[in-house]
């Protein structure tokens, strides 16, 4: 038997994506998002809000990254998820994240979190909330790197949200 | 430090959807997808490439159902991704899945994994292979339910990729 919901906004697993942003005067910027994933070879699309200060940010500076939460960092992940930085400009800091600025692209990396996505603006659409970003380089902290120095998702474990956040379990 | 790969569809967990259609004659067909998700309250969005019969159902019935594999289910979702139906027209059954009509949408459920959302849909647009779907039902069956007759993903044991497949974990 199965029961009915009716329509609901219900897949999983959700991605804890962690974009990252410059805001104008250069403080950086995060938020948490569960809506979006790659779109295309070097391309990643995401449904956010225009009301965001990240999505203000993206269009002034046209760049973010996208790091992935991992289980070891899901409290400050949360966090950026809940405060506004329209409300708390420095809440990336008082996360307890630390930045630096990303090779390729006009945005900060979140140093704690060991890949990131780094991304310019390919576009926004107001309407439908969609911004697609093109994807110019991934990188990853070298303590994710297996011995032959691709990434290795097994032992820092990830995490992601089925309903309520989870770690990553066993291979299959 | 960090290593730099370069431009690369590179972010985890990235979901295992198993999209289900009719086809014209009303052989059930199933594929596996990862670049998609939800992009709005009650909408989905994926990308697909025109070729797959997926695509070519879902623009004949205009409907299409979305599971997520579980890891009870992996090899059966894998072969789904690894065979076209334009080669093996009954890949769904040969699979060992089995079907029903979904009760909304003229795109059958696959009976063994246990949530699906029934979606119609909005828009594809062959050029950017973004297929977009309104979301009018999600159902679970009620080994996934709770006590309260919510939606519990502890005890089934999803999965997704990180590069590979993985069972979910512990929650945190």
């Amino acid at each position: 038997m199965r029961k009915n919901f009716g329509a609901k906004p219900w897949t999983y697993p959700q991605p804890v994506f962690i974009i990252a942003t410059y805001g104008e005067d250069g403080t950086p910027d995060a938020m948490n998002a569960a809506w979006g994933g790659i779109s295309d070879d070097t391309q990643i699309s995401m449904c956010l809000s225009a009301e965001h200060k990240t999505v203000a940010n993206i269009l002034a500076r046209g760049a973010f990254t996208v790091s992935m939460a991992d289980a070891a960092h899901v409290a400050e992940c949360d966090y950026v998820g809940i405060e506004s930085a329209n409300k708390v400009p420095n809440k990336l800091a008082k996360a307890g994240f630390h930045t630096e600025k990303a090779e390729h692209v006009d945005a900060p990396i979140i140093v704690e979190l060991p890949m990131s996505v780094e991304c310019r603006l390919i576009s926004y659409d107001e309407e439908t909330c969609r911004l697609v970003g093109e994807i110019v380089n991934v990188s990853a902290d070298e303590k994710i790197l297996d011995e032959n120095g691709k990434i290795d998702p097994v032992p820092p474990g990830g995490c992601h949200r089925d309903f309520q956040y989870f770690k990553r379990g066993e291979k299959i």
